[in-house]
Parts: C-alpha cells; sequence; structure tokens
C-alpha cells in the first residue's frame, strides 16, 4: 500500500501559464514529485463563465485525484477565483489557490493598505481578490483592473518592446493614480512581464508574485502537516494535457525553466456528469 | 414537408468574431434567415491543435445539420483553415469558408502578385491561406504573419490607440519590408482595426476583408443554385452559444452592429464520437 507522503503534489492550470508555479514549486520543495495537469484544449479560463469553470476545475480535481494526490495547487487565477470552494468540499485532500496566497502577502507588505490587483477578466470580475483581501484586513482599499493583452504579450516574448510599456501604461495608469503601494500579480503569466510592470509602477510599489508567495506557503504547510516525501522521485514531474503534447513542450520550457519529458494527453471533457441541464437542447451522444 | 429554400443559412465561428462575418451576410442577404453557432466555451480555437480543431467543427456541423440548414459559413478562420475538407467531405449542403473566398478575392485584385496574409497563429501555421493562394495563382508570392495580439486588442475596444499603433507596426514591419500590395485580414476580429493596419501599410495597399468576400460569394451561389428563401423570415437571426448567454449578448452586439435576441445556450463536447482515442487514460464517465 503506497504511503500518502510518497503521492506527488497536484498542480492545475488552465494550460500552461501554472507552469511558473509548478518552478515555484520545484525550488521550495526540491524532494517532493509533482503531477501537473494543463487544461490546453480548453484555455483560456478568463473569458468563460464561472459554471464553465467551476465544472473544468472539478473534472481536473477527479483526473488528478483518481491517480492520487496528497495536495492540490490550484495555479490558475481564475480557478482559484471562483472554484476554491467547490474544491475544498470535495474533502479529498488540502488545496492550495494562488488567490488566497497571494492575497495574503499582499497584506503582510502593504503599509498604506491600498493594494492594487490586475489579471484576466474573469479573475478581477469574479471579485475574488478583493473579498480575500477585505477578509484579512477590513481597512483595505483595493483597486482592481483587468488586463487581458498581457498574457498574449507575455507569450508573444515581447517583454522588452515598446509594445510591452505602452500597454503597462495604458492598463496601470489609474492604479498609480490610486498611490497603491502593493500590486498583486493575479495572473500565472505576469511574473514574465514583472521588469515592465514594475517600470510603470515606480520603484516605491511592491510586486506580489502569487506564484512564488503559494509556492512558501505550501511548503510550510507540508511540512506542518507532516506530509512530506521520505525519498526522492526517480521522475520529479509528469505532465497531463487535454490538447496537443508538442506545443505544450515548446512553449512551456520557457514556462518551467527545465525540459519538459513526461507529457501525457488526456480526456476531461464531460468527465463528470452535469449537476443541471444547460437551458436549450441538449443531444449528447456519446460512446 | 419544409422546402429547402425555407431553411436559414448555418454560420460557424468559434466565438463572437463570426458576427462580423454574419453582418456582412445580413447586409448581402436581407431576405434570408441565418443560424449562428458560436463555440464561446471552447474558443479561442487558433491556439488549439489541427485535430482538435476539425473534431470541434464537425460537431457544430452536425449540431447546425441536425436543426436544418440549407448551406454552411465557416466564419471562423481558424476553422476554415484545418476543417473545410472535412466539413465538404461531409457532402450535406454547401460549404462556403473565409479562407477561400479571403483568398479569391486577393488574387483577383494584386498586380505585383505579392499577397500578405495576417491571422491566428494557427491559421497562419496552418498554411491554408498560402496553399489556396498558390492554387489560384502558382506564380503568386505569399507573406504570412500570426498576430496574436490583434484579437484582444480589437476586444479590449483599443483599436484607436497608441497601443493599437505601435502593435501593428512590430506585426506588418516585414510585411512592409516585402512589397506586398495587397493583405488580407485573415481573421474575423480584423477589420475592427482597419484603420491602424491601413495607416501602417500606407494607402498603396489593397485590404481583403475575408468577411465581406465571403459574404459576396455566398450570395451569388444561394442565388446560383437557386436557393433564395421565398419569403423574408419572422425573425431573421438565432444563435445557438456554448457558454453563458449573457457575455455574448453584451460583446457581440458590437460586432454585429444589431440587438441579439434570439440566443439558445447548447453543450457540443462529445457530441460526435471520437474516430481514435487520444494516448493516455481516458475514464469517460458521461451521462
Amino acid at each position: 500500500m503506497r504511503d500518502v507522503r510518497d503521492l506527488p503534489i497536484g498542480v492545475f492550470d488552465s494550460g500552461i501559464g501554472g507552469l511558473t508555479v509548478l518552478r515555484a514549486l520545484r525550488r521550495a520543495l526540491p524532494g517532493e514529485a509533482f503531477l501537473y495537469l494543463g487544461d490546453t484544449a480548453r484555455v483560456p479560463y478568463g473569458t468563460k463563465s464561472p459554471a464553465t469553470v467551476r465544472r473544468y476545475a472539478l473534472e481536473a480535481a477527479d483526473e488528478l485525484s483518481s491517480r492520487g494526490i496528497k495536495a492540490l495547487v490550484v495555479a490558475c487565477n481564475t480557478a482559484s477565483s471562483l472554484a476554491q470552494a467547490d474544491l475544498v468540499a470535495l474533502d479529498r485532500f488540502p488545496v492550495f489557490g494562488v488567490v488566497e496566497a497571494g492575497a495574503r502577502a499582499a497584506i503582510a507588505v502593504t503599509q498604506a493598505h491600498r493594494v492594487g490587483v490586475i489579471g484576466t477578466r474573469s479573475t478581477i470580475e469574479s471579485g475574488a481578490y478583493a473579498r480575500t483581501l477585505e477578509a484579512l484586513d477590513p481597512g483595505v482599499e483595493v483597486h482592481a483592473r483587468a488586463c487581458p493583452l498581457l498574457v498574449p504579450l507575455a507569450e508573444e516574448g515581447w517583454e522588452e518592446t515598446d509594445v510591452a510599456r505602452s500597454v503597462c501604461e495604458q492598463y496601470l495608469a489609474d492604479l498609480r493614480v490610486a498611490h497603491v503601494d502593493t500590486l498583486i500579480l493575479g495572473c500565472t503569466h505576469y511574473p514574465l512581464l514583472k521588469a515592465a510592470i514594475a517600470a510603470t509602477m515606480g520603484p516605491e510599489v511592491r510586486l506580489v508574485d502569487s506564484a512564488a508567495e503559494t509556492a512558501a506557503e505550501v511548503a510550510r504547510s507540508v511540512r506542518a502537516l507532516r506530509l512530506a516525501r521520505r525519498l526522492p522521485p526517480d521522475r520529479p514531474c509528469k505532465f497531463l494535457v487535454t490538447d496537443d503534447r508538442l506545443t505544450f513542450i515548446r512553449v512551456g520550457t520557457r514556462l518551467l525553466g527545465e525540459a519538459i519529458q513526461d507529457v501525457e494527453s488526456i480526456e476531461l471533457e464531460h468527465r463528470l456528469e452535469l449537476a443541471e441541464p444547460a437551458d436549450g437542447a441538449r443531444h449528447a451522444r456519446v460512446s
């Protein structure tokens, strides 16, 4: 029988962005094994409805659960914003989300009690960061801004261009006027644009990288819960993707900062029965 | 028994972008009815693998076919690039794709026989525009460029900003050096950025709008095939979407240029049995 401590830590993301979180986890927990699930066929979650994102997150958690994990890290900010409560309610393993870790770190560093948050449209519209920040510090003033262009900008590799600078200026102008002293990078891709964001916000604003904060929190909990793996794993990372493996390997290697090898293609659609039918016709003819 | 002439024309897109094609169709064929399917839960197709895009397109065609259409317009450039042959092979109705219509129009106007094409990464990597252009004019020189930032830019409503101009300059520099005299806007969103693209390319370059060209071609064929509707429809447009209806209505109205009313939420995932299993585990537990 397998010891729960020797199970991998599950990491779930809508696509490849969560590899920046896995990278931080690898650094914080070098003796652990990780099972990463990237729902690359259905990426991005940031433009989808809350109900759809919740269903996708539960399908992913069920897949990881059936393979055996000792903890689940929700690396996708959108899923963490919208589906954290549903995943915790499964009560199968400890669940760590980037939103909570990022919010906690921001409250720890802000002195002005004015915190900015940037993310995808869904993350910002969900209000999850604002709610979590206000629960931790009822006096905090939160300024949130959706920045849909930053993900494709990072994926283009245009971090150092004039375009990156003018996009950041356009998006961050209101946050500068609001004099936030702390800014949460509420999307896994944004650490790639840290230099352009820092240059726009100025040296007095602290940037909170949710990936690094999440990794630190997971490392603390693994120790506190006595869940540390006993022997280092032979293969520390395995990857599950729902779309093409080659694209994932090609683009993902840059984000992870190490070679991606053990990649398996899986199917998640309709893994779980839908609790309630969509309004309108449904003609499932499924194998 | 329904007369085939009174059936609507089906329009299929990965999301809301195809509404610019529907807008052009409404103008070219004011007496027709349209059934629009936007696969908004799985948008964008432009970052997905060819096999996945083909499966999605066949699922959409099957849904439209079961509801009754007299012709199918593939408004999504990615689907038109990758799945046109599969849809024609169904042999259920005439199929019109934006790629063929755009390519034909470009060959008709180019004098230098140097044509530029811009689109999503999948559209450009598929090589479909280049193949179609070369089949029509073996002497043509094709310069293609993927422009992933243009869709989010158009959806932000930033068409008139400095950002739009600097993004266009970055993307189009090589096409200017290549001295193309014709540029195909190979993505449904790009007509929204026509002014910025035209300003970058200069007045001597002709822009080909695939949406308008497709509508003109469909109108000609409906007449030639004697498929014109006999009486104007009561409700000219019905919409099927796979994700949230409200977002579709909110964002779509600007693209269509008229109110969006009759929207039904549907389910497409796994509508068709998969011909071949993906490599790796499959644990379908479907209702």
